[in-house]
């Protein structure tokens, strides 16, 4: 049996939490949050708490809290001889120093309020000081996760800023393509077979090679009237830029 | 029984041959193609040639060629009294105008060789100058998918460039997603969990209101962070705009 104390009550704490409930090697002693009203979520399965003062002993501590209040909630745990992890993509494992055990236990992975994530499918990726620790992180893991990852605090930053690129800015993009439909009486949802395809294909093809469009096969007509449809400058200059990168990178000169 | 004559030879009329092939209301006649070896793929179930002055007379000619290529195509369908149609997301249905009856059958969809496509899928965009022409391609059409969708041609534009952007340019964000993997020692898997979450996440909530990331919530210390990291100058110009433009639509000032 694996005892943890959760701190923190954003929608890391909230999936990992739902995720823990279902195992029975684990048992959640506690859920502390400064926000008396975010903790409505945990009060009835779990003792819950707004004092940082009052942490349990616990196997392991779960930081599930933002980058900014990591070092602060830290200094909560200066006593505790457990495990103390946070969940960040990118705050470094160093900035748990002067603490017995650390640790990070990060899921990678787009957590929204009210859609359930099945745990099964999301890579956890975990660093530890000590091996010992790495087992027992490993151990955690594996209950509610098949896909379990050591990496280093840099290799986690890489990470975190991959995951921007192909989580974020990608929704950007499809705010586009909403926009563009939505402006011309059509559902986005018409569009919605073509993203889920395009992500499928990565199933069987490596991204370079799933390339197509006006800006690989240096279709200058197209990319021009379809320059000339935006009339959104900021639109223009995202696919102004994303053309010309693409046809450099397939070797166009634009 | 529906009689068609193919025109083309490229990814999109192997995905259409194949979906035909699999509905007895449907009879392909021919298939013709510039290309001799481009024919090989059709060869052993219908007829095929290279001359375009011998085509058969079918109830509807379907020109799945490139855009550059579609008038010159046409020309050889001037005589003919069956309904003509091409494929194309941006050409307009007056390109073919002085041919007998016109039309559009445009599949939104990305077509790769090797990746096997359900068209039950694909929605299928129809346009024609005629309403009985219409009746025509949508009963063609619902013999291979599950969504049809009549739109005009300025409608069709709109569409294939919001494609460009949901399609294309998020390809190209993976790549960059992918290089950043590669570099770190990492495998691009790692972030396949996450890129299909992105998606699914469209089945419940606009892309509007999905966005997460440091540029909507203004967090310049991690914006700044992920700048350093990125070594290549064009990762950075794509950081740089993306993040402004997510920060000015939620009201973010950086």
């Amino acid at each position: 049996m694996i005892s943890i104390v959760l701190l923190g009550t954003g929608n890391v704490a909230k999936h990992l939490f739902n995720a823990f409930l279902g195992v029975n090697e684990i048992n959640v002693l506690q859920v502390i949050g400064r926000n008396e009203g975010h903790l409505a979520h945990f009060k009835d399965k779990v003792p819950t708490g707004t004092d940082f003062s009052q942490i349990a002993d616990a196997d392991i501590y779960i930081m599930a809290v933002s980058d900014d209040a990591i070092a602060q909630v830290a200094t909560y745990l200066k006593e505790k001889k457990g495990l103390v992890v946070h969940t960040s993509g990118s705050v470094p494992i160093k900035t748990l120093k002067g603490l017995y055990n650390t640790g990070v236990f990060y899921p990678l992975q787009t957590f929204s309020e009210g859609k359930t994530i099945d745990f099964k499918n999301v890579p956890i990726c975990l660093e530890a000081e000590y091996k010992g620790d790495l087992d027992k992180l490993k151990k955690l893991a594996g209950l509610i996760a098949l896909e379990v990852h050591e990496i280093t605090s840099d290799q986690r930053k890489s990470l975190h800023l991959a995951a921007v690129f192909v989580n974020n800015f990608t929704n950007y993009l499809f705010t586009v393509g909403h926009d563009i439909c939505t402006e011309h009486n059509m559902p986005f949802s018409m569009l919605s077979p073509l993203i889920k395809e395009t992500v499928n294909k990565l199933d069987y093809l490596d991204p370079f090679d799933a390339q197509t469009g006006p800006a690989k096969r240096n279709d200058v007509k197209t990319m021009e009237s379809h320059l000339n449809q935006l009339k959104n400058k900021n639109y223009q200059d995202i696919y102004s830029l994303l053309s010309k990168l693409i046809g450099e990178r397939y070797g166009q000169k634009l």
